[in-house]
């Protein structure tokens, strides 16, 4: 099998890392080696500075929504060209930690930006650029958020509001529901019983792509 | 006369500083007192740790065009939207020391990134925000480059090759003679006779303002 590029997502405290862990032990039991790891946005040394503006702010300075979502795409680029596509030539395995459904979901959906402006934004930056797979982790902001405050300390993005993170993740179920290389899975249920369900999604996958 | 936006343009070393030291003596002439200065990319806290990491780079790792392109609209988008378009709004009168002309050329012609793409992105992150006027000072790449240099150190961006700012210098000349609102002053002349020319162009187009 040629390499793929596997995504996670979902709201904050939707389980993403045990998810992440989850998909690298599979994609090892198949005999796969060769897996490198990104985290969104991030995931090289300037997309990593980028994520610190975007995260943090400035001390008395409210970043526009759309600065917001260049600097995100300008991350994006960056980590696609120099990092996800060599990795995929050279046969390797990508899982990320977020992807360009963040965006959709978050700045489309949660922030309100318009829906035209965001395709013609992805397409422009990203061509035909795509995951082979997406597990989206559906979690209510509710849940999501209890687990994200357990963790510690909020940042900007998770300090919005609960609507914020109701209108994302309406956004996300209406993505997946229209995408068949997106597959939700219901990350409400016991930790056991998310893992398994990402596990079966998974094995299915794998089989359909041999 | 309610508030205009005015932008200084040219290669380095094209004498932009001078000339706007030039346009704002004018303007107070006309007894215009309340005149917000912008430098691009930069002119918030964001933008200007966005102009950091565009001219420095980071050690190591080539910054993609398309994240360039990125960072640039999003220090711009930041800048138009929280300082141009306010001041703009109370009356007051905004020059500024590049704006966007300056991807259009450098991205645009010196790096080569395809022109649909920068018109689509520009629109949508700009909608139909244009400068009233645009002053663009126009110098061959030799004799910009000779008087960059007598200033210091050279940025990332003033190291590229002469054949860079050739292209970037012709794309700012066919930008500028399809563009009524864009006025081309020979800036290789001395700078007493570039002074002259300046003050011609900006008082007739004051006139026809009024």
């Amino acid at each position: 099998m040629s390499g793929k590029f596997i995504v996670i997502e979902g709201l904050e405290g939707a389980g993403k890392t045990t998810a992440r862990d989850c998909v690298v032990a599979m994609l090892r039991e198949q005999g796969i080696t060769d897996i490198v790891f990104t985290r969104e946005p991030g995931g090289t040394p300037l997309a990593e500075k980028l994520r610190e503006l975007i995260k943090q702010g400035l001390d008395g300075e409210k970043i526009t929504d759309k600065a917001e979502l260049l600097m995100l795409y300008a991350a994006r680029v960056q980590l696609v060209e120099t990092i996800i596509k060599p990795a995929l030539a050279r046969g390797a395995w990508v899982v990320g930690d977020r992807h360009d459904l963040s965006s959709q979901a978050y700045q489309g959906g949660g922030r309100g930006i318009d829906a035209q402006l965001m395709q013609t934004l992805r397409d422009t930056v990203l061509g035909a650029f795509r995951p082979h797979l997406t597990l989206y982790l559906d979690v209510t902001p509710v849940i999501g958020l209890q687990r994200a405050r357990a963790r510690g300390e909020l940042d900007r993005i998770e300090q919005e509001s609960l609507a914020f993170f109701e209108r994302t993740r309406q956004r996300y179920l209406a993505l997946a529901a229209n995408d068949a290389t997106i597959k939700t899975i219901d990350a409400t249920q016991p930790l056991e019983e998310v893992t398994l369900s990402l596990k079966r999604v998974l094995a299915s996958w794998l089989v359909e792509q041999q």
